[in-house]
């Protein structure tokens, strides 16, 4: 097991991930990643059926740093705000430097006009190394129960 | 009160609950459970006055294992996937071995077409004893605040 | 940074802000309020914009009390339950005494016939304070992505 000083790290990790999308700091939701680090959303079934389709795939940390530009400039035609409700991390394995936490969140837009729809809900499967004592992610792969076609990508999950 | 590892032991148990469930892992779900373990759902008026009707109820470990059984084959007819997003536990008791813990929760199910519909939201209200620094459920009532009737039962909540 | 301790109190506090009123332990909410607190609820865009405007806004803790007496009167006329389910509180700040969280949260009402709708998601903004290891609040603000106009302030968020 890793000590509690690291599990607060996770925590912490998971929070702001969240809360940066929130408030639309990009820049620090970017420095959460790892310099090798992947992201990738895929519907659970493909995740569970092994199945190697995407919905987003970046392979490498430029390609989504490009990729998160290429959505803002589409969503400035569309202006919605976001709010994630994550539950806590949990650990499934933690071995060392390297820890692999889930967490289960829901994801919700909102308009102009104040009306809310749940926009995604699943599960965030994030491989974390650690700097000192702050986490990183490596690879992201975020799996994804359900989602609104229309609006998909607009912004990260 | 708890010391931080026994609090970490509450949140792990917690976030493992909902994990389990969403992963359909159920006996690792089973096995978070104490040998002496009960399991109750309830709506929240009956628990708000006292009432003693169930919409669920093992008192035994037996019971719930073969609840458990019998609701899987069930499942078979009407695949559906869930996701558990649960709020931190608050501790409403903690004396020595014994800790009462609670925790709120949404509830998604998601059908075939990857449309999400809120099941069931509440509360989780646990009876948690020790085993060394690890958590098991002695007793589970899970406090239902509205429900989809169709559905009901299914899998666990 | 601030120690574990002062952490796991954070944590403490915003599971018990939710679950309090989950329990309508409406004086055990304003003990979570330092004595100088204030307590205001305002839409996210006139946060964003730095606009003055409140949905409710109470300078002092007698005016939280005032005003907390007459929700709950009004909410005699129309029987609702709540339900928070609220996301890890993220350190936006943390400098010795005071400390600066946010947390995300989903806020349902659910009526005498068992249905739960959404009622509000958005964010607390917790500016808090340490008595001893116990972080109480002195500044909240709720920001508010989303709401339903017609039962707004029927309770607290």
């Amino acid at each position: 097991m890793i000590d509690l000083a690291r599990r607060v790290a996770v925590q912490d990790l998971v929070a702001h991930y969240g809360g940066l999308l929130d408030r639309e700091d990009y820049q620090g939701w970017l420095d959460l990643f790892d310099a090798a680090a992947s992201y990738r959303i895929a519907p659970r079934e493909n995740i569970d059926q092994n199945l190697p389709a995407s919905l987003m795939l970046c392979e490498t940390k430029k390609a989504l740093t490009d990729r998160l530009v290429a959505m803002l400039k589409a969503n400035k035609y569309r202006p919605i705000v976001v709010r994630h409700v994550i539950g806590a991390p949990e650990l499934i394995e933690a071995d060392g430097e390297r820890v692999r936490a889930q967490a289960a969140y829901s994801l919700y837009h909102v308009d102009g006009d104040g009306h809310a729809e749940l926009y995604s809900i699943g599960c965030y499967d994030f491989r974390l190394v650690f700097v000192g004592e702050r986490a990183a992610i490596r690879d992201a792969v975020v799996i994804v129960d359900s989602f609104l076609i229309p609006t998909l990508l607009v912004k990260p999950i």
